[in-house]
């Protein structure tokens, strides 16, 4: 999906995200790139294989790590979460640790509300394919799970953090969940409709659509109730009429 | 992360997924098997630039295109939605035409609805760079736009498909917000904490540190309080006793 609007400020900050011993670079490039689409921008890797600065990183970063998001390097995870008060494991795997589970939506809410009463997060994330130790799971307040089709959750590095990440930016994010583009043309007013009804139906009783009179009353309910979930704009029942002038034209005179 | 358990027989069905002239073949893999991580197994492909199959989809796509996600050709995007009822276009560019808009979240509550009305459906991804033509999203009901980061709100196609089918996948998932794995041994009971508590406490009393009579009852209150937040298991409070007898273990007799 292309759409990036770069006039908008991004929504920055939010938790750090620490990526243990990554492999590819590529991977913490995409994750750079998921970090920034959900407005996250402390990256924190933990001994990266290939160490640091990785150019095949930035390749695949589309630009998020030229500016929005800074990088740090750590030797141990330790060192990497020192300063935070709150740390979640990203794992999908059962670990058998007495240890809270969060789906990635509840840890949202977790983190959200550290952030509002000032606390500073993390979220940690294992190696490409080892996945995270038990150890360092250990070292966070609780896991993090994304629901996914159990015979085939396995997401790549960018895609664990693009989930989770999206969950960090819903979470206060007040998009309607349904609006309407309407091309500056707004909703048609009921006055205008009904207008368009009479119009619609005194043609369909000149051609005799509706002759029936049993019938009537339902066919020009329903027609009405097709306009009416059509949500028309003024401009369109602009069009409409045009429509109706236009099928009427050069009529034969009716036979009676 | 890790994680696949592949005797969970898988939820599949749901929306089809129609890539309209999809580029590389790396972007139709991942499309795929983020289909499938959603449970989402009807793909269906508009014209792909490099013809149908594709070794290159085939070794991003870990396995999902083997068997459970289905591929089908079309010459045009009209072909391949001819037999479905309902069709959302997924896009982040503002289109200026008078159309509904949905959160991927409220898309998945439509899409859902559909599905359990016996209704067919499908979602509409453009091409790689060029995005979807405006012809094709007025071949949609509506419209589906993942809120993201507005100054950095692009995706890759696999990325696209990975939000808005994760959406889809929690639409009917019953995955507990938060849960506690336990280990087999369950939280310990309140008469197991209070003998506990009672334990500790007598320890303390007898080494000096709840002496001060009027700080007591808040001391107590206090390190009963770090405990039950703990959620303390079974085990865990029989490892607890162990600490506090190791640590009173061979202690020089009080002077006083």
């Amino acid at each position: 999906m292309a759409g990036t609007d770069s006039t908008q400020a991004p929504k920055l900050g939010g938790p750090s995200v620490i990526l243990i011993e990554p492999q590819l670079g590529e991977n913490i490039g995409a994750a750079a790139r998921a970090m920034l689409n959900c407005g996250l921008t402390d990256l924190r890797l933990v001994s990266p294989r290939d160490g640091w600065p990785n150019p095949k990183a930035n390749a695949m970063a589309s630009g998020a790590l030229d500016e929005a998001v800074q990088v740090s390097l750590f030797e141990t995870t330790d060192a990497a979460i020192a300063d935070l008060n709150y740390v979640l494991a990203t794992t999908a795997r059962h670990r058998f640790m007495s240890k809270p589970i969060y789906t990635a939506r509840q840890a949202a809410t977790e983190l959200r509300q550290r952030q509002r009463a000032g606390q500073r997060s993390g979220l940690l994330f294992g190696a490409e394919r080892s996945g995270m130790t038990n150890d360092d799971v250990a070292r966070a307040n609780a896991i993090v799970t994304v629901p996914l089709n159990p015979a085939f959750s396995s997401l790549n590095l960018g895609q664990s953090v693009l989930l989770i990440g999206y969950e960090w930016y819903l979470s206060d994010d007040n998009t309607p969940a349904h609006s309407f583009e309407d091309k500056g043309s707004p909703p048609a007013t009921k006055a205008q409709l009904t207008n368009f009804f009479a119009r619609l139906e005194g043609a369909l009783d000149e051609t005799g659509f509706l002759r029936l009179e049993d019938k009537r009353p339902t066919m020009v309910r329903n027609l009405r109730n097709l306009f009416q979930r059509a949500e028309l704009t003024d401009q369109e029942l602009k069009t409409l009429h045009g429509v109706i002038s236009s099928l009427m034209r050069d009529r034969a005179t009716p036979e009676s």
